[in-house]
């Protein structure tokens, strides 16, 4: 190996990778189920841009993103651009612009890759994000909230991840039930804090009179149908009472179409969540502690309700067995072309001689240059023989 | 449309736009045919990342990129970071480094986006550039750069690309026949860029001895086979008479596999040509002025020979039909379920209804719900109908 160049171990900045065959097959293929499933359930596809100027990819539900972003001026303009650390925003955006007399439900997927100038301590998995999703805009329902899941969960199933789990959460249930019960808003984020933590200690020194209430909040997590029928028997005032109906009735709506998902619910899980409205979801491969997606419902631009579920292609292809590799053909330099291109169209890769004297090379040498280029079969005239 | 919101000309950023359906498919699926011929002549995908390090990605051949590329800080290092406004350097990189080892000659593909700091004037096609190419790496021979030519002509030919032309140049046939008669240096810009504008009195009053060999690589310009019997009657140097010997059997190793191909040659063109060594190739369709793609024979990192093809889909996608639109079925919900999945599974993109109470639409309601939602047909129980 002396031929190598000296390894550098600044290469790549921390965060970004080389994808090498198979695995750039395997994201790229990978990618191209998920939108074909999308497609198949009426989710038209759009491809926003990379960069957008700060002022309208960050505004609204995208002012979260803010500390995320990489901003470069716009020589022209002299106005912020943003690297998007996102799609979503931009589908919102495009939603209420040039989407905005299209008729609702209006369904539209993407898919693409995102930067971030620092990654989520739970993603491991680098500064540059691919995403694919799909999102659902105009209804409010838990049947849209369900479809949502339900094409979601096709799509994996479609991709062959094995044991997937769709975490169900509502953020909007615990904080109504601290304004309904006139919970301190000083004390309220500690309290949020602590239910995140699952601290059931601080929350019963906390919590007052909601104590009770909110340790048995805490305890309805686990199993879909089980958590709901402990969440079914809290006393909840109405506004955190119909929050909770909802959660219900989106996961009766999931299992109409996809009775077998393995569904979990915590009504008190809020992590992560910053502009959500309703039920929102985390997937996993059983396991797996890095996510495969997350999504749930939001305000789109001008307050339209929204549904949508993102993928993240590059976590999701390390859980999949990796592209088949196209078996190699080596064509020699006889090789007769026809044959070569039924061979390709036939899912071959041919991989061809790059000499300008068809018959200097012996069947020997044609042999050897076959093995060293990977080839399992050679092509010699109209025969193809397989390399032992 | 009192409902829209007010219009900002400034959405989006001077040459950054948003396809939507059918134009986003159109290109993506275009980009999927590519990489498949690609992939079938032995070329592995390699997806390298958005971002770089300024010092590796502008390094070299890259160097002629720096006033085109988009820079940020590094957080963690405080090193610049470059967002790639080309992939070939990334390739040159890889190809010195994690594929150091793999076997010569070595063939990859790649496709994905980058960003230019302002379009070149022939481009007008944006700043966010689409690029999906091969580089083939090792070989320096006719043979080589004719396999990068064919395998391109036959990705656009399965395209659907109608009409293409191949636009052949050898950038280093000129200064190698300026330096061979002794022309004096400070001299040689102006007669290349006199060469370069076609403009035959200026280069006949500087080009002294040689303005007579200048004049005839001038006109030895057009279809392939006409302009090489052309060149081959030019008495030339050694050095430029290999280079044109080259190129006459790079032509001669193209015809072998793509014998009707538009091919032309045009000797003294070097326009937008920084880095290249030997045959290079520009792709047009007949009566456009937009570039398809471009590429050419180069150094690649530590000097190694190196032959490439660059096609541009954003452009490519506007000169072939859109992608066929899926036919829409509207699911009434009392639609059957495995029907609608069968139909699915043929084609067809199902829109289902977001409804909790199945029975509550009457068909006059499905009706008119599909029509709005632009579907062909509807499913109602397990029939499916044609909308008039």
């Amino acid at each position: 190996m002396t031929d190598d160049p000296p390894f550098s171990p600044a290469l790549l900045p921390a965060g970004f990778v080389d994808l090498l065959t198979p695995d750039a097959r395997t994201e790229a293929e990978g990618v191209a189920t998920l939108m074909r499933v999308f497609a198949s359930h009426g989710y038209d596809r759009v491809r926003p841009p990379l960069m957008e100027f700060e002022e309208t990819l960050l505004a609204g539900s995208g002012a979260t993103l803010a500390d995320q972003s990489f901003r470069v001026m716009d020589p022209d303009t002299r106005k912020m651009m943003v690297l998007r650390p996102d799609i979503t925003p931009q589908i919102a955006r495009m939603a209420a612009t040039r989407l905005g007399a299209a008729p609702r439900p209006l369904r539209v997927s993407y898919s693409g890759a995102c930067v971030v100038v620092m990654p989520a301590a739970a993603e491991e998995s680098g500064r540059q994000i691919m995403q694919a999703g799909i999102e659902l805009i105009g209804p409010d329902s838990p049947q849209a909230d369900a479809e949502v899941m339900s094409v979601g969960a096709e799509a994996l199933a479609q991709l062959g991840v094995p044991e997937v789990s769709f975490d169900l959460t509502m953020p909007p249930l615990v904080p109504a039930l601290l304004e309904e019960a006139s919970i301190s808003p000083s004390v309220r984020p500690v309290l949020m804090r602590a239910l995140d933590r699952k601290d059931a200690a601080a929350v019963a020194e906390l919590g007052g009179s909601l104590s009770e209430t909110l340790i048995a909040l805490l305890r309805a997590a686990g199993p879909a149908e089980q958590a709901l029928d402990q969440l079914a028997h809290i006393s909840l005032p109405p506004r955190a009472r119909a929050f909770s109906e909802r959660l219900a009735a989106t996961v009766a709506a999931v299992r109409k179409t996809a009775p077998a998902l393995r569904l979990t619910v915590d009504p008190v899980e809020f992590r992560g969540w910053k502009y959500h409205t309703g039920v929102c979801v985390t997937v996993f491969a059983v396991g797996r502690a890095e996510e495969l997606g997350r999504g749930g419902r939001y305000l789109s631009s001008d307050n339209e309700p929204a549904c949508g579920l993102t993928f993240r292609p590059d976590v999701l292809f390390r859980t999949i067995p990796p592209a088949q590799p196209c078996p190699r053909v080596y064509l020699a330099p006889d090789a007769d072309a026809q044959v070569a291109a039924r061979l390709r169209a036939e899912g071959h890769a041919t991989l061809a001689a790059l000499s300008s004297t068809p018959h200097a090379a012996g069947p020997e040498q044609n042999r050897a240059e076959a093995q060293r280029l990977g080839c399992s079969h050679i092509l010699s005239g109209a025969t193809c023989t397989k390399l032992d």
